[in-house]
Protein backbone atom coordinates (compact mmCIF):
# COMPACT_ATOMS: atom_id res chain seq x y z
CA UNK A 1 0.00 0.00 0.00
CA UNK A 2 1.42 3.30 -1.05
CA UNK A 3 1.39 6.58 1.22
CA UNK A 4 -1.57 8.00 -0.42
CA UNK A 5 -3.09 4.62 -0.25
CA UNK A 6 -2.63 5.20 3.89
CA UNK A 7 -3.35 8.89 3.49
CA UNK A 8 -6.57 7.87 1.76
CA UNK A 9 -7.63 5.23 4.24
CA UNK A 10 -6.85 7.71 7.54
CA UNK A 11 -8.71 10.37 5.82
CA UNK A 12 -11.87 8.15 4.96
CA UNK A 13 -11.57 6.76 8.93
CA UNK A 14 -11.34 10.29 9.94
CA UNK A 15 -14.44 11.01 8.03
CA UNK A 16 -16.46 8.18 9.70
CA UNK A 17 -15.07 8.85 12.86
CA UNK A 18 -15.87 12.83 13.10
CA UNK A 19 -19.37 11.75 12.01
CA UNK A 20 -20.03 8.64 14.39
CA UNK A 21 -18.73 11.42 17.67
CA UNK A 22 -20.49 14.45 16.04
CA UNK A 23 -23.88 11.83 16.07
CA UNK A 24 -23.02 11.30 19.40
CA UNK A 25 -22.88 14.57 20.38
CA UNK A 26 -26.27 15.26 18.33
CA UNK A 27 -24.43 17.81 16.29
CA UNK A 28 -26.35 18.55 13.26
CA UNK A 29 -23.96 20.87 11.44
CA UNK A 30 -20.92 18.88 12.33
CA UNK A 31 -22.97 15.66 11.20
CA UNK A 32 -24.32 17.34 7.73
CA UNK A 33 -20.74 18.75 7.29
CA UNK A 34 -19.29 14.95 6.51
CA UNK A 35 -21.77 14.34 3.91
CA UNK A 36 -21.92 14.79 0.27
CA UNK A 37 -24.28 17.58 -1.12
CA UNK A 38 -25.91 14.44 -2.31
CA UNK A 39 -25.35 12.18 0.30
CA UNK A 40 -28.35 9.99 1.32
CA UNK A 41 -29.13 8.49 4.40
CA UNK A 42 -31.06 4.90 5.03
CA UNK A 43 -31.66 4.33 8.74
CA UNK A 44 -34.27 2.45 10.52
CA UNK A 45 -37.85 3.73 10.81
CA UNK A 46 -37.80 6.42 8.23
CA UNK A 47 -37.68 6.57 4.55
CA UNK A 48 -33.97 7.70 3.10
CA UNK A 49 -33.24 11.20 3.27
CA UNK A 50 -31.84 12.29 -0.19
CA UNK A 51 -29.64 15.64 -0.16
CA UNK A 52 -28.40 18.15 2.48
CA UNK A 53 -32.08 19.67 2.63
CA UNK A 54 -33.78 16.40 3.72
CA UNK A 55 -30.63 15.12 5.87
CA UNK A 56 -30.42 18.55 8.57
CA UNK A 57 -34.58 17.96 8.81
CA UNK A 58 -34.12 14.24 9.66
CA UNK A 59 -31.15 14.72 11.89
CA UNK A 60 -33.16 17.32 13.99
CA UNK A 61 -35.91 15.33 14.29
CA UNK A 62 -34.02 12.38 15.25
CA UNK A 63 -31.86 14.28 17.78
CA UNK A 64 -34.99 16.13 19.26
CA UNK A 65 -36.41 13.06 19.82
CA UNK A 66 -33.49 11.30 21.21
CA UNK A 67 -29.99 11.36 22.79
CA UNK A 68 -27.51 9.00 22.18
CA UNK A 69 -24.64 7.66 24.14
CA UNK A 70 -22.78 5.31 21.96
CA UNK A 71 -19.59 4.01 21.43
CA UNK A 72 -17.99 2.50 17.98
CA UNK A 73 -15.69 0.08 16.57
CA UNK A 74 -14.21 0.71 12.97
CA UNK A 75 -14.26 -3.06 11.10
CA UNK A 76 -12.98 -2.01 7.98
CA UNK A 77 -11.78 0.85 5.95
CA UNK A 78 -11.40 -0.19 2.15
CA UNK A 79 -10.98 2.08 -0.91
CA UNK A 80 -12.13 0.81 -3.97
CA UNK A 81 -11.08 3.89 -6.95
CA UNK A 82 -9.41 6.95 -6.70
CA UNK A 83 -12.42 8.96 -5.20
CA UNK A 84 -14.48 6.35 -3.95
CA UNK A 85 -14.17 3.67 -0.70
CA UNK A 86 -16.01 2.74 1.92
CA UNK A 87 -15.78 2.06 5.65
CA UNK A 88 -17.93 -0.32 7.94
CA UNK A 89 -18.43 -0.08 11.96
CA UNK A 90 -20.64 -1.25 14.79
CA UNK A 91 -21.89 0.92 17.43
CA UNK A 92 -22.98 -0.01 20.95
CA UNK A 93 -24.48 1.88 23.80
CA UNK A 94 -27.95 3.40 25.33
CA UNK A 95 -30.42 5.28 23.79
CA UNK A 96 -32.97 7.95 26.19
CA UNK A 97 -35.84 8.84 24.80
CA UNK A 98 -36.52 12.44 25.72
CA UNK A 99 -40.26 12.99 26.29
CA UNK A 100 -39.97 9.18 28.51
CA UNK A 101 -36.93 9.78 29.71
CA UNK A 102 -37.00 5.83 28.89
CA UNK A 103 -33.58 4.59 28.40
CA UNK A 104 -33.01 1.45 26.46
CA UNK A 105 -29.43 -0.36 25.39
CA UNK A 106 -28.87 -0.25 21.19
CA UNK A 107 -26.92 -1.97 19.03
CA UNK A 108 -25.96 -0.96 15.41
CA UNK A 109 -24.24 -1.51 12.28
CA UNK A 110 -23.48 1.32 9.86
CA UNK A 111 -21.69 0.92 5.89
CA UNK A 112 -20.86 4.45 4.55
CA UNK A 113 -19.94 4.87 1.00
CA UNK A 114 -17.35 7.39 0.49
CA UNK A 115 -16.38 9.99 -1.75
CA UNK A 116 -13.42 11.97 -2.58
CA UNK A 117 -14.36 15.74 -4.04
CA UNK A 118 -11.88 17.65 -5.61
CA UNK A 119 -11.04 19.27 -3.24
CA UNK A 120 -9.55 16.84 -1.61
CA UNK A 121 -11.78 15.70 1.00
CA UNK A 122 -13.73 12.58 1.98
CA UNK A 123 -17.42 12.40 2.12
CA UNK A 124 -20.63 10.29 2.84
CA UNK A 125 -22.04 9.61 -0.57
CA UNK A 126 -24.56 6.98 0.90
CA UNK A 127 -25.13 5.42 4.23
CA UNK A 128 -26.89 2.31 5.56
CA UNK A 129 -27.57 1.67 9.17
CA UNK A 130 -29.10 -1.30 10.70
CA UNK A 131 -30.31 -2.14 14.49
CA UNK A 132 -29.08 -5.09 15.87
CA UNK A 133 -30.70 -5.39 18.90
CA UNK A 134 -33.96 -4.58 20.09
CA UNK B 1 -21.78 6.55 -21.06
CA UNK B 2 -20.04 3.73 -22.79
CA UNK B 3 -22.31 0.55 -24.09
CA UNK B 4 -19.99 -0.88 -21.75
CA UNK B 5 -21.01 1.17 -18.90
CA UNK B 6 -24.32 0.31 -19.79
CA UNK B 7 -23.54 -3.09 -20.01
CA UNK B 8 -21.86 -2.88 -16.56
CA UNK B 9 -24.70 -1.12 -14.79
CA UNK B 10 -27.22 -3.52 -16.27
CA UNK B 11 -25.43 -6.33 -15.05
CA UNK B 12 -25.30 -4.65 -11.70
CA UNK B 13 -29.05 -4.55 -11.94
CA UNK B 14 -29.78 -8.07 -12.75
CA UNK B 15 -27.70 -9.52 -9.92
CA UNK B 16 -30.01 -7.47 -7.31
CA UNK B 17 -32.50 -8.74 -8.90
CA UNK B 18 -31.53 -11.56 -8.85
CA UNK B 19 -30.74 -11.53 -5.30
CA UNK B 20 -34.18 -10.03 -4.33
CA UNK B 21 -36.19 -12.48 -6.28
CA UNK B 22 -34.02 -15.04 -4.85
CA UNK B 23 -34.37 -14.12 -1.40
CA UNK B 24 -38.31 -13.59 -2.05
CA UNK B 25 -38.16 -17.52 -3.15
CA UNK B 26 -36.27 -18.28 -0.13
CA UNK B 27 -34.08 -19.69 -2.02
CA UNK B 28 -30.74 -19.88 0.05
CA UNK B 29 -28.50 -21.81 -2.98
CA UNK B 30 -29.30 -18.80 -5.36
CA UNK B 31 -29.41 -16.01 -2.93
CA UNK B 32 -25.73 -16.96 -1.80
CA UNK B 33 -24.43 -17.32 -5.74
CA UNK B 34 -24.90 -13.52 -5.46
CA UNK B 35 -22.59 -12.93 -3.12
CA UNK B 36 -18.78 -12.72 -3.57
CA UNK B 37 -16.88 -15.09 -1.23
CA UNK B 38 -16.22 -12.88 1.05
CA UNK B 39 -19.24 -11.38 1.02
CA UNK B 40 -20.62 -9.54 4.24
CA UNK B 41 -24.42 -9.25 4.95
CA UNK B 42 -25.38 -6.50 7.57
CA UNK B 43 -29.51 -6.82 8.26
CA UNK B 44 -31.70 -5.87 11.11
CA UNK B 45 -31.37 -8.03 14.35
CA UNK B 46 -28.38 -9.58 13.57
CA UNK B 47 -24.68 -9.62 13.69
CA UNK B 48 -23.03 -9.03 10.29
CA UNK B 49 -22.94 -12.58 8.27
CA UNK B 50 -19.32 -12.77 6.93
CA UNK B 51 -17.99 -14.86 4.05
CA UNK B 52 -20.12 -17.50 2.57
CA UNK B 53 -20.48 -20.11 5.40
CA UNK B 54 -21.79 -17.71 7.58
CA UNK B 55 -24.68 -16.44 4.85
CA UNK B 56 -25.58 -19.49 4.09
CA UNK B 57 -26.07 -20.09 7.76
CA UNK B 58 -27.73 -16.96 8.10
CA UNK B 59 -30.41 -16.84 5.52
CA UNK B 60 -31.19 -20.73 6.37
CA UNK B 61 -32.14 -19.67 9.99
CA UNK B 62 -34.41 -16.75 8.43
CA UNK B 63 -35.83 -18.35 5.95
CA UNK B 64 -37.01 -21.55 8.68
CA UNK B 65 -38.52 -18.42 10.58
CA UNK B 66 -40.33 -15.93 7.76
CA UNK B 67 -41.84 -16.59 4.76
CA UNK B 68 -40.97 -12.81 2.73
CA UNK B 69 -43.65 -11.54 -0.29
CA UNK B 70 -42.27 -8.55 -1.10
CA UNK B 71 -42.20 -6.08 -4.03
CA UNK B 72 -38.90 -4.60 -5.13
CA UNK B 73 -37.81 -1.10 -6.35
CA UNK B 74 -34.46 -0.32 -7.98
CA UNK B 75 -33.66 3.35 -6.93
CA UNK B 76 -30.32 4.08 -8.49
CA UNK B 77 -27.51 1.55 -10.12
CA UNK B 78 -23.79 3.55 -10.22
CA UNK B 79 -20.50 1.90 -11.09
CA UNK B 80 -17.77 3.78 -9.21
CA UNK B 81 -14.78 2.00 -11.08
CA UNK B 82 -14.29 -0.70 -13.01
CA UNK B 83 -14.63 -3.30 -10.92
CA UNK B 84 -16.82 -1.50 -8.29
CA UNK B 85 -20.22 -0.20 -7.58
CA UNK B 86 -23.69 0.55 -5.86
CA UNK B 87 -27.23 -0.36 -5.82
CA UNK B 88 -29.86 1.39 -3.74
CA UNK B 89 -33.39 -0.43 -3.44
CA UNK B 90 -36.72 -0.30 -1.46
CA UNK B 91 -39.04 -3.45 -0.76
CA UNK B 92 -42.17 -3.59 0.83
CA UNK B 93 -45.03 -6.31 1.08
CA UNK B 94 -45.78 -8.79 3.84
CA UNK B 95 -43.74 -11.23 6.27
CA UNK B 96 -44.99 -14.08 7.94
CA UNK B 97 -43.41 -15.81 10.88
CA UNK B 98 -44.17 -19.34 10.31
CA UNK B 99 -44.35 -20.42 13.92
CA UNK B 100 -47.87 -18.21 14.48
CA UNK B 101 -48.48 -17.93 11.05
CA UNK B 102 -49.26 -14.00 11.83
CA UNK B 103 -48.73 -11.80 8.89
CA UNK B 104 -47.45 -8.53 9.11
CA UNK B 105 -46.52 -5.76 6.62
CA UNK B 106 -42.94 -4.78 6.39
CA UNK B 107 -40.68 -2.15 3.90
CA UNK B 108 -36.96 -1.84 3.85
CA UNK B 109 -34.13 -0.21 2.13
CA UNK B 110 -30.81 -1.95 0.88
CA UNK B 111 -27.70 -0.79 -0.31
CA UNK B 112 -25.70 -2.91 -2.02
CA UNK B 113 -21.80 -3.09 -2.97
CA UNK B 114 -21.10 -4.94 -6.00
CA UNK B 115 -17.62 -5.71 -7.02
CA UNK B 116 -17.07 -7.51 -10.52
CA UNK B 117 -15.02 -10.72 -10.70
CA UNK B 118 -12.18 -11.33 -12.79
CA UNK B 119 -14.67 -13.48 -14.81
CA UNK B 120 -16.67 -10.35 -15.68
CA UNK B 121 -19.80 -11.34 -13.03
CA UNK B 122 -21.12 -8.60 -10.93
CA UNK B 123 -21.19 -10.15 -7.25
CA UNK B 124 -22.39 -8.32 -3.85
CA UNK B 125 -19.52 -7.67 -1.80
CA UNK B 126 -21.05 -5.39 0.97
CA UNK B 127 -25.13 -5.59 1.64
CA UNK B 128 -26.86 -3.17 4.45
CA UNK B 129 -30.51 -3.30 4.76
CA UNK B 130 -32.91 -1.60 7.26
CA UNK B 131 -36.35 -1.90 8.04
CA UNK B 132 -38.57 1.19 7.22
CA UNK B 133 -41.90 0.11 9.40
CA UNK B 134 -42.52 -1.51 11.40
Amino acid sequence: MSESDQDNAAAMEATVVEYLTAFNRGDVPRVIATYAEEGVLMAPGMPAAEGKGQLSETYHDVFDAVDFDMAYQIKEVVQTSVEWGFVRSTTEGTETIKASRETVSAQYQELFLLQKTEAGAWQIARYCTTKVSP
